[in-house]
């Protein structure tokens, strides 16, 4: 199982913490592509920027399944999100504020959970991955 | 000419005046079919959210060109720049910001610019809808 996990970069990186933890989880159900989401000294100048696009497309492109955090408004999560619904892909997106997108929770291809604490995201993560 | 604009309306609305500065402004040049997103008393109670994804999505089809101001992180903005390039539209992003997003910058099918004064976007807009 390749997991596609989204989590802002350039957006704000106040969740980098909570990606990480979010990244060890899922390394239970599967290899997760994106692991460097979670770190915390990201560095991202030693490559382009069409680079970082074209690498993160072609991650998409082989992942079994997308996973986001999307409590931090970011334009790279959504796009992914947008360019995964073309590819087909089971979508899962996670918020902890009230609301999320319009464009996220109102498409009824991409699956929505609000949570409050870590141990929710657990449980659900534990779930759906026994439902693929 | 059909105009689809997108602009952040959950990720942050601290863009709002500009945004309708922008809707005046692409009026000269067609139909702005997302003219509510200007709106500083933007009202979405109405609605569900899968009524305003759906609605933007059939806008997003209509549409012959999509306009992006990026400078707010946004989920919504980068799935539509998402959806958008599955359509083929053609797609323009502008941002006052040293940098957006690598998923936006680093697609090759997508134009992005940086400006600093509003004036320059008028002046941007008028080359890109002569070139249209």
């Amino acid at each position: 199982m390749k997991i596609y996990f989204s989590g802002s970069i350039r957006g704000g990186r106040e969740d980098a913490e909570l990606y990480a933890q979010i990244i060890e989880e899922l390394k239970q159900y599967g290899e997760v592509l994106t692991e460097h989401i979670g770190q915390m000294d990201l560095q991202e100048e030693e490559i382009t920027d069409e680079q970082i696009h074209n690498q993160d497309m072609a991650w998409l492109t082989a992942s079994d399944i997308i996973i986001a955090e999307v409590t931090v408004p970011s334009l790279g999560v959504g796009y992914e999100i947008g360019r995964g619904l073309e590819m087909k892909k089971p979508i899962y997106c996670f918020h902890r504020t009230e609301k999320t997108s319009a464009m996220i929770s109102g498409c009824k291809e991409i699956e929505t959970y609000k949570y409050d604490q870590k141990e929710e995201i657990k449980a659900l993560f534990s779930k759906l991955f026994q439902e693929q």
